[in-house]
């Protein structure tokens, strides 16, 4: 088993780093936090004896040795980096318990065939760069790298260019390590587990995703003197499709969702009806065919109501994931190690991407979950116990060690 | 008759500070644009003989003097700062043709027993902080000058601060001064007068306005891993706000508005449901009773679509003024200025707020109008023709002197 005390002091300390306004964190993608961030987990994986490489994403790769000097290594890890108003184990949970699964085999000795690669994703949650899960992507070669330096933050600052700032651009091609197989661990960031009270979610699938922006135009004008009849109101458009990817959501249940999370009206003055209104529309589902009809029903009856109201319609995917399915020797790993440690556990599908689902495209994938409170997650009261993380990584460790072979 | 080429000369250049993107105008109040369009504004009175007095609020008057020492002054102008996405003639018209009515009466060596002062009234856009037509507003006792000190823009900093910031806090105290009469020129913002092919726009009254900022709380959360039943969504709140409010605006027609053109969600996440929207609806109508009916409607509507979604509803009035019924007296002098003059004209209802709204509860006060290319305003393709100007800018001249006494 593994040190739970030392486990949580080291997510306390990393919370510190980049802390929120109420709680939780704030440690977005290539900000200064981000990079202090990244700076004490590569001291205290030195401290554990691990070599650090980085690629040309900024991921960083932290190995443990391997007795055989042919095997590749078993990759274990998650993301550092936090939502602007993030909890503190989104990501971070999964980081720290590999780097504590690593501390506990040096404790008791423990020495594998495989290395072990404790991995902390460049740009996972995709919040200050879209799309999502960024690095992970190029590594699995989904996205190219120029596409990946080319992606702006609201202030027009590119993925390339802050990388270079923060010091962070390392000198490994991206791809190019090849893994024996990935395990992450992450806490459920949605209620189930909670509420059937089991200890550890067996993840064996996670729903696909698209990110669908939408750019509508209408005409800017004067909210006070141009008469109804002759508004061409981008703004209110928004608010009709807002409601119409509620509709959709709901037509799709059970196992779907959608939602708007961001949103920028130009020119954004109280009097002016705006003349260009931005926004993400979210979709999810664990089924392929039922996620694409999504799409296309939303994008059609977006541009029927934008037709019908003068208001120009253009859509561009700016994130897209298709449900992955895990690879089913390594989820029966999982479900045995909670077996073994008498941990309650029940096979579960992943609502959020994950670097997982990435890394499935290119090794033997698989993540455990642990529950967190009323599933609730990018919220900075996102909360956890110490008992659940303990057992997410007491399972990460037998998990591993199974893969690694002792 | 004025010189129309002096005073498109004058408008072309004052265009020129704080260039926009579209070929229109981005000298938002406060800001060091709207410092250096004040700096040329007062050279080119100063060169035109004016002594210039300036409020602790940031007004300026330029004061051209008359025959008798005791007579008030007639007050003539409007404003030079500008939307973010703004025109080259909204305010600034009625500011540089006083100036240029000024200019003519000295080309004339026309001496007026009351003084003229030139002015121009400091944020009446209301876009970096509301509520708009601040100064005038305090200067009709209609707020304190604490009060609008205190107004913040969207980076949080002060009227107050900004205003110390870019050099112009006077030192009048605000009000202090009496009026004779004060005159505004405006662009009509609005398609009457172009569609009715009417060169001015005698205008008898104002429509009165509420901008109600509404706060919705809801819970952010995960867009992927949170279940629809479990959403708390003040992102689809705000939506379904929207369409109310193009509701009641419709149900009041004819002579009723309602929009929102500012929003804030937050923390505008892709993946995060906000927990916290912001936004101010705008709605206007002439008549006082139903202006406050549509508030009651729409603050009881959206109380009730919140409650209906557990999301917590706040408004808080950051706008506000009946309609005004101008001055018949002066509103005579320019209809008869029009009439004598030879342009065609017609009474026109103002659909924006203007200075001469909060001017009217201290002096005589009215208004002229002249076209604007499809009624466009708050929208940097804004746009009028040279002769519009000079024929507005003529009828002002003549109803001025009127009021002024030669
Ligand atoms: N785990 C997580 O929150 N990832 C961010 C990507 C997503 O939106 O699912
Ligand atoms: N004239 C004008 O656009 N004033 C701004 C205040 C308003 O929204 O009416």
């Amino acid at each position: 088993k593994i040190n739970s005390e030392r486990l949580w002091d080291s997510l306390m300390e990393m919370a510190k780093i980049g802390p929120g306004i109420a709680g939780g964190c704030n440690r977005q993608t290539l900000t200064d936090e981000d990079a202090e961030g990244r700076k004490l987990f590569q001291t205290w994986c030195e401290e554990a004896g691990l070599t650090m490489g980085v690629d040309a994403m900024g991921t960083m790769f932290m190995t443990r040795e391997g007795t055989d000097p042919d095997a590749l290594p078993v990759y274990v890890g998650s993301h550092l980096d936090t939502q602007p108003t993030g909890g503190k184990y989104d990501g971070v949970l999964g980081v720290l318990g590999a780097l504590e699964a690593v501390r506990t085999m040096n404790d008791l000795g423990i020495k594998t065939k495989h290395p072990i690669v404790v991995t902390n994703w460049a740009n996972e949650e995709g919040a200050r760069f879209a799309p999502a899960m960024l690095a992970s992507g190029v590594f699995a070669g989904k996205h190219t790298l120029d596409y990946a330096y080319g992606r702006t933050d609201l202030e027009g600052k590119s993925y390339g260019e802050e990388l270079a700032r923060i010091g962070w651009k390392g000198d490994e091609e991206v791809g190019a390590r090849k893994m024996h197989a990935y395990y992450e661990l992450h806490i459920e960031q949605g209620p189930i587990l909670e509420a059937e009270g089991k200890d550890i979610g067996v993840v064996t699938h996670c729903q696909g995703l698209w990110w669908l922006e939408f750019t509508l135009t209408g005409k800017e004008a004067h909210t006070g003197s141009t008469p109804m009849a002759m508004r061409t109101n981008a703004g209110l458009a928004f608010g009709r499709i807002l409601e119409m990817v509620q509709d959709v959501a709901m037509e799709y249940q059970p196992n779907a969702v959608g939602g708007v999370g961001q949103v920028q009206f130009t020119p954004n003055s109280r009097n002016v009806l705006p003349g260009k209104v931005v926004f993400t529309v979210d979709i999810r589902t664990p089924n392929l065919d039922k996620l694409n009809k999504m799409r296309a029903i939303i994008e059609e009856r977006a541009a029927q109501i934008c037709e019908e109201m003068g208001v120009g319609c253009s859509v561009e995917p700016v994130g897209h994931f298709d449900p992955v399915t895990f690879t089913p020797e390594l989820v029966s790993n999982v479900r045995n190690a909670a077996e073994k440690l008498g941990y309650s556990h029940m096979d579960i599908v992943s609502g959020a991407g994950h670097d997982a689902c990435w890394a499935a495209a290119v090794a033997p994938t698989t993540m455990i979950m642990c529950p967190c409170v009323d599933g609730l997650s990018h919220n900075e009261a996102e909360d956890i116990s110490p008992e659940w993380a303990a057992a997410g990584v007491d399972v990460l460790l037998h998990a591993v060690l199974e893969t690694a072979e002792i």
